[in-house]
């Protein structure tokens, strides 16, 4: 099965508690095709500058990925500083957004890649994400899409015109309560729904994630990590653990959809323990599977049988 | 079995986006009791003042409280009046405190209470707490401690001598990360550990709960709830639910606990769908074990056997 990402590439100047990277790579096609391609075959269509380096361009290629689609256009490659505060790791400032060659994106498909059975239209402008849908030869088994903030407040409409046309959204708990103007996931999962897409997964960072599949509800807490280095991707890296267990299982049953949010769950879990994509030079498969049975062991517990009950008091 | 709590009991005037109760029966120990008396018999020793309906007392009676250490003070029984974010439910401020009659409170154990097998120190002065451990005649099979930011703000160190007594610990994720000074939950943990307690559960509101069991990790979201009325009362409904499913196994297993934390989340779930406990004068035993039936079914995943691999790519 082939899995096809379209999103940034870019240098991130990141500054957390733990330390800061400059230059370091990533952007929401690099984080998440790092990912997914531990899982399936992933090809990424992406633009860099010329100042994109031949050491970025061998990690996507030692990590199997196909870059074929890694278009570089004259001018610096996309470049986002951020500042992550010291005792929430949610809240984090742009310093400086510099979006150079990405202003000249235009993701074209070739012959392969618009044959694509599973499709990622990672965070980028939504006409992006759209453009890309058009050139399709064949309607993949599964378009996945995540978006953000900057596109929810901004331009709604165009999202929207995206998302009716995708099968899974992803967004975070934040992301999702604003576009929907309430305060309640469910409700808020519910509204997303009529747009059109089946699958909705909530993220929650270090609270877990929450999916809604047409019927099936399925929650999960994160993997707890003591030592957070850098948050940057791992929503990327998430996306790419679930888009790339379903291509890898070629299945779209809601047990493949469940086992799909656990190991988006464990390659986060991953991301977070480094910086750019460094956590996964130092792990393999193993890791990666041991991880998922640990998830398992810290949540697993009986379920009371339908004879069972739980204890009762005897007093009146 | 026999399950003894001392806390509060309060009359609460509560605004919500979903409305207003005035003089709606609350209090650390009435809410736990409520909550812990579907499971096992259990005693509660509070302080009431001459305002205290009967109307009041018999919700305790009728759900099987024995209410013989419920004193009645001459004045008025504890107020609190509070105002919850229309938002955000895990922000509230707190519009007006009576102490009244709580002052006066002097927990006294009747030869029974001194007996009991399962003791749980609600939230009140640490002080006060360490006097309830002091009357004891024997050692309890297990003694739970809640406690809140204004004890762990102001009297740390009277609150650090009752900690050290007790087997169960239970903090929010905010006070944990208060009293430990850090802002991450393992080490939190690692930290409270080292003061005494076996068991340390983190509670995370609508996010879920983690428990650190020694070297046992148990995490579990939270019951998804649309319909979020009142979060009065949900932590204490939490660990009622938690000490009266282990008062009524009778057990110490770390599956037992693992069931606990279940039963809790379940109980803490039916606790924010209505003001004060109202909830919980329209279920029954089999609702409370169909919802941890669900919360089975929306966390549960097949879980990676040895010889089984997530999938792999396959092009290098």
């Amino acid at each position: 099965m082939t899995l096809l990402v379209v999103g940034s590439v870019a240098y991130d100047d990141v500054t957390t508690q733990s330390g800061r990277r400059m230059s370091a790579p990533g952007g929401s096609a690099f984080y998440f095709s790092i990912s997914s391609s531990y899982f399936t075959n992933t090809s990424l269509i992406g633009v860099v500058g010329t100042d994109y380096s031949d050491d970025d361009r061998s990690i996507l290629l030692k990590s199997g990925v196909n870059i074929d689609g890694l278009v570089t256009e004259k001018g610096k490659t996309f470049r986002w500083k951020g500042v992550y505060d010291d005792t929430n790791f949610n809240s984090r400032e742009t310093i400086d957004t510099q979006l150079n060659v990405l202003t000249k994106f235009n993701p074209k498909l070739n012959q392969i890649h618009k044959k694509s059975d599973f499709v990622f239209l990672a965070n980028i402008d939504p006409k992006l994400q759209k453009n890309v849908l058009s050139q399709l030869d064949v309607r993949p088994k599964l378009i996945a899409l995540d978006t953000m903030d900057f596109w929810i407040d901004d331009y709604k409409e165009e999202l929207e015109a995206v998302i009716e046309n995708v099968d899974v959204l992803f967004m975070d708990e934040n992301e999702i309560k604003s576009f929907t103007q309430t305060n309640n996931v469910i409700t808020a999962a519910k509204t997303v729904r009529k747009l059109g897409p089946k699958i909705i997964v909530v993220k929650k960072g270090g609270n877990g994630v929450i999916m809604f599949n047409q019927g099936d509800i399925f929650t999960v807490p994160a993997f707890p990590i003591e030592n957070v280095v850098d948050p940057t991707g791992a929503g990327d890296c998430f996306a790419g653990g679930f888009m790339g267990y379903v291509a890898g299982c070629n299945d779209l049953s809601p047990t493949t959809f469940r086992n799909a949010i656990i190991t988006a769950s464990v390659m986060g879990s991953f991301a977070v323990e480094g910086f750019s994509t460094e956590k996964f030079y130092g792990i393999t498969n193993n890791d990666i599977d041991d991880r998922f049975r640990g998830l398992s062991s810290i949540t697993s517990f009986e379920t009371l049988q339908n004879n069972e009950t739980l204890p009762r008091r005897t007093s009146s």
